[in-house]
């Protein structure tokens, strides 16, 4: 089972959320997945100090960034092939909201990276698992939304359910140790740090939503 | 139970070991321990590009990066008070011989961080457990390397052992997934991605030197 993960940076601020993208490899490989990494070859939208909060003013690039995370194996997400994947998975962090998508400035209007807009609709338009972390559901509601309303969650945030509604997703409300799937869509979203508040609590409900996406990845069985 | 855990930036090659630091931080959140992060807050000795493993003659700070894998809770080593401390953790990386010290550079000539050497001096005279991960206990062997030789583990490089040896330690070989006890010390360490190859490889190494370092730090109970 071959895995993609696309990832938007290196900090939850910023980039992708380390301990998401973590757990997401974690309990790919502990099931026997391969994880293929990718993220897209842009700049960052902006640059934040973790300790602060504030903007640094500094330019970094999302593909080498997220390369810290995927300990250099990752590629470019404009160059991903669909048909070398059996399922993938988006962990959260700012990034998939500021890089991947515009979704943290432009909510309902946003636009989606052309790469990794290109490569939802491939696995969606193969039915194809996605799996989709925290924030990452606002990628695959604007990519995915006006063909099917895929049910997601990201927790049980108002503003932002409503902002993921208003892309023509239908948002659930769902604990952190859980997760959602649209079985027609084959789509399964975890709150994660949208709820938190420990790592453990992060893990339980990222184990899940990974197994899930496992288990639509497979085949039918002969008389399943 | 509040563990330190001592950070060195966000990344293997310039940094902390990303995926080594997450494991630490959900075993101990598993085990209901509390992690109190802290990193020198000095420049990094380099930025690599984790995607070319090239230098980018950038400059960052390692706590700031650090504060990354943190969430932002995280304080500078110089400020740690052994006192509130119950045990210590330091994962590996790069960062650990680059930024925490420059045994990269220098081997048995390496100097420590000032704030990571009494943090860890400090615990060690206390008697409270002190976890090294991957290359950390190169740190470990240069602050404590006089004072009774520990027993550490880098898992079976034999130029990086017989630094360490040269360092006043005594290494021991040991597969991922376990660790090496000096119990005299009270020092558990375990080579994770100096090992590898897989995450969940990793993974398991940590969470039994995570447990150990708890169960060395828990008051002996009475008639033990």
């Amino acid at each position: 089972m071959r895995v993609g993960v696309i990832l938007s940076g290196c900090g939850f601020q910023d980039g992708a959320e380390i301990h998401e993208s973590v757990l997401t490899l974690l309990a790919l490989s502990r099931a026997g997945a391969e994880a293929v990494c990718f993220a897209p070859d842009i700049d960052q939208a902006k640059v934040v100090n973790h300790l602060t909060g504030d903007e640094t003013g500094e330019t970094r690039n999302v593909l080498q960034e997220s390369a810290r995370i995927a300990r250099g194996a990752i590629q470019d997400v404009a160059s991903a092939n669909a048909e070398e994947l059996d399922a993938l998975i988006l962990p959260g962090g700012f990034g998939a909201a500021l890089n991947l998508s515009n979704f943290a400035v432009a909510g309902p209007d946003s636009d989606v990276d052309a790469g990794v807009a290109a490569l939802v609709r491939a696995m969606h338009a193969a039915k194809k698992p996605i799996g989709a972390i925290c924030i990452a559901p606002a990628v695959i509601a604007r990519v995915l939304g006006d063909d099917g309303a895929p049910t997601l969650t990201i927790g049980n945030d108002e503003g932002t359910a409503g902002a993921l509604e208003a892309c023509g997703a239908t948002h659930e409300s769902c604990p952190v140790d859980a997760f959602v799937v649209d079985l027609d869509a084959r789509i399964v979203s975890t709150p994660a740090y949208k709820l938190g508040p420990e790592i453990k609590d992060v893990a339980a409900g990222i184990e899940r939503c990974v197994a899930e996406v496992l288990t639509l990845a497979q085949p039918a069985t002969a008389g399943a």
